[in-house]
């Protein structure tokens, strides 16, 4: 069996987690991996595997079947996503939710013109959640979805505290509040604000001699980040810091409540939930299985953008539909 | 908007279940309902609605766009599934796992000939069980996929309870065992026995006069029902059955917990989960909303047998492909 020649595009946490999941199909193997940094500085853990500057990445269109692109929604997707979708099939994690008609328009113009096939914003969310949403929205449509995420790490609010004057180093936690969850496990389907849902837990580093009240203060009166929920900022060493803040656990839970029956008296409830010891490892392991389904789409001639509604689940799989049928259904 | 024109094959408790999903969709309304017995005897919920006899189906293989099949497993839907799809585009819930390959084979030949849709084993499981088996071992081939069912009623061991002498009603719950879910959650991918996974819980109404320990040990004793399960049996009164024993609750968990990472160290676990206030009504809703999927293939030609693994997941909304990634990616 030949098989599936992946690229890297970006060597982060994100990129070195796809090129985690490579190893674990035995379907799959790392072709290349590209960078904007100097491609000398670049080791990945594969060996062998050899690490091309970006800007070259049109002479190595061939080498790949697929190109995972592991940058950042903010600037660098926007940008990369229609650039390579030119010269590859690609799959980009695109979560800015707000924008992404525009994405979708500007990479299925570019890899229709270039008769590639393009997968935009996988992961689990947008990804796995966005599927559960579409999935029980369908299934009952009296009723009402919740998504809560965490306990996590926020890359932009981990950020956002950081940028604090006095903090040396700095991580947000966002918590989902257990008695959210419970009121929406038993049925009642209420409105909630944003302080209702989720809490923001911050472990701060301070600089030597920095005004503590002063930095609490500043981060939980910050706007849209965190003055909207309760949130506690805890100081704490660097040593400690270091053992206990350096994982990137995630995760969350989609859940819809509805109602069927005669009288639309019958609770039904259908829930989802992740809790991932890596974020980073775990989307790329969703991002690598998609991998296999552009293949399938692009080796039949289904160019254009799409996105994880569109995808036959089967498509997913190693497995044959024969084998799939007698097995996992 | 022309409605989807739906039929039912069979007006037990699904059956209802499917006519109540129609009247929560807006583009979807009930066409006709066919039955085995005389139609005068048969009052649909929904004004209107013509029943027909089953043998009289051929007749009307115009007045619907897709037939909802809710016979059962043993011996309707082997027969009436690829009999109907020779007329109808159908959708069937056919549940028994080891029988999918071949039934599979009959409805894909009969529906191919006469250039229908067939969608067979859809509901909860199989259906969106399976589907998130497939899902979540796609994404993470290292690891261990558990099916916890319950608490629910499982109609095959309420029937065999049934049949024990002395017996004048009965019901059987199964009912998933916490510590093995807890085991399960924590990372530890035991193999379980099945006594380990799952306990049965009896009500039974005996018959005057009946001997009680010897009801209760027969049920214990019963072999593949029974006996390889911790069961209780408890006796209650006529009353007590009638006041807490005829809704027919269900749900249940699938899990996969596996490892990602350099050393495959890092725990990542998925979980889906339903809790159902009716298990009819629920599954009603699933065949529902893939009978605008069948209705999708239909009018693109798509032919033949498929599975809940072969159906892009856009299809089962009302909503356009543009609304779902605006509204829920």
């Amino acid at each position: 069996m030949e098989k599936i020649k992946v690229a890297i595009a970006g060597y982060g946490n994100l990129g070195r987690g796809v090129e985690l999941a490579v190893r674990q199909n035995e379907d799959m193997e790392l072709a290349a991996v590209f960078t904007r940094r100097s491609p000398e500085s670049v080791k990945p853990l594969t060996e062998g595997v050899p690490v091309y500057s970006i800007s070259d990445a049109q002479e190595h269109k061939d080498d790949a079947d697929v190109l995972i692109l592991c940058g950042g929604s903010a600037n660098d997707l926007p940008v990369q996503t229609p650039e390579l979708a030119r010269y590859f099939n690609v799959i980009d994690s695109f979560d800015t939710h707000a924008k992404i008609p525009e994405h979708f328009a500007n990479v299925d113009k570019a890899s229709k013109e270039s008769g590639h096939t393009a997968f935009i914003s996988l992961g689990w969310d947008p990804g796995l959640f966005s599927l559960n949403r579409l999935y029980a929205e369908s299934i009952l449509p009296n009723g009402k979805s919740y998504t809560f995420w965490g306990r996590g790490v926020s890359q932009g609010h981990s950020d956002a505290v950081r940028r604090v004057k006095g903090v040396k180093r700095g991580i947000q936690y966002t918590c989902p509040i257990d008695d959210a969850i419970e009121q929406v496990r038993n049925g009642s389907r209420p409105d909630f604000t944003a302080r209702q849902m989720h809490k923001r837990e911050c472990f701060i580093v301070a600089e030597e001699g920095a005004d503590k009240a002063a930095i609490e203060n500043e981060i939980k009166s910050m706007k849209n980040y965190f003055d909207q929920y309760d949130t506690s900022v805890s100081f704490i060493t660097e040593e400690e810091f270091e053992r206990d803040h350096t994982a990137m656990p995630h995760g969350g839970f989609v859940i819809r409540s509805g109602l069927t029956g005669e009288n639309e008296q019958t609770a039904q409830r259908i829930e989802y939930s992740l809790s991932l010891g890596s974020n980073p490892e775990f989307t790329g392991s969703v991002l690598i299985c998609f991998a296999r389904a552009v293949k399938r789409f692009a080796d039949q001639g289904q160019t254009g953008c799409k996105t994880i509604f569109d995808i036959p689940p089967a498509y997913l799989s190693p497995r044959s539909a024969e084998q799939l049928r007698a097995a996992l259904i």
